[in-house]
């Protein structure tokens, strides 16, 4: 196979060098190596300045991110074989860490297969093509998944937005075998159903395995209020390991069908109130009430989903957050949590302490967690790394 | 009760109106009330410069940290009472979090009881007073927490650098009861015995008590390598999770006495080796016999335990980490901590990339660990924080 040349200007290859994947268009020397001969998804050798080669990249010529490195290894370029490794590599991790076949098993940069996501539901895949190269491949990462998995059916979930800045159209549509609207899944013992057609992004979100898995003694025998609940991720949690009682809040009546199917699942149904509506709206009218909660989980849709959104999204974090602690009993617990990749988690944490100090009180941060080992971030691109869950316990001062 | 005033210089309240406890001596205005004025230990009534109060302080005249806030209500100063008060509400979150009284039960300025460190093994408590103030009233804290708790004995361990600083001498000495020289522990349902009068520190680490937990689906059926493991916090954990085989490497004989110990209680004893002496030389040692581990933990004494030890501190983490790294099999967890509150978690991470990247190995980091909620963060307080635990997987490049 022989592969035309992409040549960077001169330092351009240290950020690669140090273990980035990524290529900015303002690095490629386009007098040497137009960035214009190249279609969206053809590969190409990346070369340094001086000539040295770096290993085979794959292009969106036309996108900022102009190319993504491949394999450092000369021998190994994008294709079927390549899948079949990389995902393997992605497996062999992820059944060391979970015992049932549920979870993130490729992500992206960090398993080395950049624009490519795949969430496994046991027998169904959810997989999303985010970059030209994978959506070029889609036949060999369906075939690479049929090979390593043997799954009943593989959905491709392509409607996400990082599919514009590529020039790709949005769509769903099965891949493989069957898809049901809705598949099995368990997560720290607990079973779901999650709306793989309908719902937001893959369907689920296993990103927040461990931090629901730390629910466990905060809302023993406790009065629960889950806040964006979606499907009740959290809050069916809650009530599994032991909650007297969960409200979930969700805008969406899909959503909160899904909590009312997985609350019944998991034998929790009797203690599930589902509230439909605006949060903010919600969380008025539970002040209102003089109602309390031992408990309250904030985990809500990315607020900050652009470097321009920082101010108008801390200002929400920061409302959201201080109304959920308006609703806490004496010594409340609040779960707080962000994927907004923008939001440092120390701005996050600043922003729970002076909402607690607006309201004079005193405020324990107990636990900080992050995006699960099945997402795992790749410490050169900072991109991979989104998730933060605070744990607070909120006290008078 | 009355007492005298501390009047703090223009602006100096608003660290502790956005939630701080501390008082630097340069806040003071000494011409209005001098700091000569005061003995160590002594309490005043803490105002801004326009005279609002703002709360009770003990202060330590002498020191740069001149003064700390004990309560922002003026009718509680630091007695007998307010210690009774401040260790219930302490324990209660202790009680709700652990099924086993093994914790540290009073983090300091996070329990609102700057200078007091508590922790509990069973009937038997470790104290650690770092305050004039403290020190002073160190028979009103044995006797809140015989009050609170009924214990078999409680043990000063007050061997601690940060007493210079105070002017208070060190000493170890039984305070309370009968203290034997090891206590029996329990944590994350393995049993353990610290030497709590001949140990570092209270003589356990209960602070990395979640990252330990975690450790269970990474070591089963797997070889472990533990660096620096004083008594087998992590290896004997390892080792009843499943491991095959953990090798433990300390400088100290009473550690490694420890490891056995534990071993032995845990029916674990025919999977540990024991290897005395520095563990620079050993790794070095290691690699030349071409030993590999599955898993190596790398949980070192802080390298920096001063702001200027930075330089230095950072040189021996990486060396740490990369000679771990050489050691380790194909598809290797390095788990690295750091107890060194002026090492960010955003360095460490960056030294095991570029350690990784040296090795030309891919690296990602699965999990990033903190204390465990017995250890609260108080978010203004940033030395509150000091734990970093990163689980990383290495792998061909």
């Amino acid at each position: 196979m022989s592969l035309p040349s992409l040549r960077l200007k001169a330092n351009a290859e240290r950020r690669l060098r140090a273990g980035h994947l990524w290529v900015y268009s303002n690095e490629v020397d386009v007098l040497a190596t137009p960035l214009t001969a190249f279609q969206a998804g053809d590969q190409a050798i990346l070369e340094a300045a001086g000539g040295k080669t770096l290993g085979i990249v794959a292009l969106s010529p036309n996108n900022l991110i102009c190319a993504r490195l491949i394999s450092r290894d000369l021998k190994h370029p994008l294709d079927k074989s390549l899948l079949v490794h990389r995902i393997n590599v992605a497996l062999s991790l992820r059944e060391r860490l979970f015992e049932a076949p549920c979870y993130r098993l490729v992500y992206g940069d960090s398993d080395l297969l950049p624009g490519l996501v795949v969430d496994r539901f046991g027998d169904h895949l959810v997989v999303q093509l985010a970059s030209a190269a994978m959506e070029r491949h889609k036949d060999a990462v369906v075939e690479a998944l049929v090979q390593v998995l043997k799954p009943a059916g593989i959905l491709f979930k392509n409607d996400s937005s990082a599919r514009d800045a590529e020039g790709l159209e949005r769509y769903v549509e099965t891949a493989f075998g069957v898809m049901p609207e809705w598949v099995a899944l368990e997560e720290n013992g607990v079973k779901f159903e999650a709306p793989v057609q309908g719902g937001q992004k893959t369907g689920w979100f296993y990103d927040h395995r461990l931090n629901r898995a730390r629910l466990a003694p905060y809302v023993k025998g406790r009065r629960v209020l889950d806040l964006f609940s979606y499907v009740g991720g959290w809050g069916v949690q809650a009530a599994a390991f032991g909650a007297t009682e969960v409200m979930c809040v969700d805008g969406s009546a899909l959503a909160l069908d899904g909590v009312e199917r997985n609350a019944a699942l998991n034998g929790v149904a009797e203690k599930m109130t589902c509230v439909e509506g605006d949060v903010f709206e919600a969380l008025k009218e539970l002040k209102a009430a003089e109602e309390r909660f031992d408990v309250v989980i904030a985990d809500p849709p990315a607020f900050i989903k652009r470097k321009k959104d920082l101010k108008n999204g801390e200002a929400a974090y920061r409302r959201l957050n201080e109304a959920a602690m308006r609703l806490l009993t004496k010594d409340g617990i609040l779960v707080s949590a962000s994927c907004s990749m923008h939001l440092p988690e120390d701005d996050l944490q600043n922003i729970l302490l002076s909402s607690a100090r607006h309201l004079d009180r005193h405020i324990q941060l107990l636990e900080r967690g992050g995006q699960g080992p099945d997402h795992p971030v790749h410490p050169a691109i900072a991109e991979t790394r989104y998730i933060k869950s605070l744990t607070c316990r909120i006290l008078p001062s």
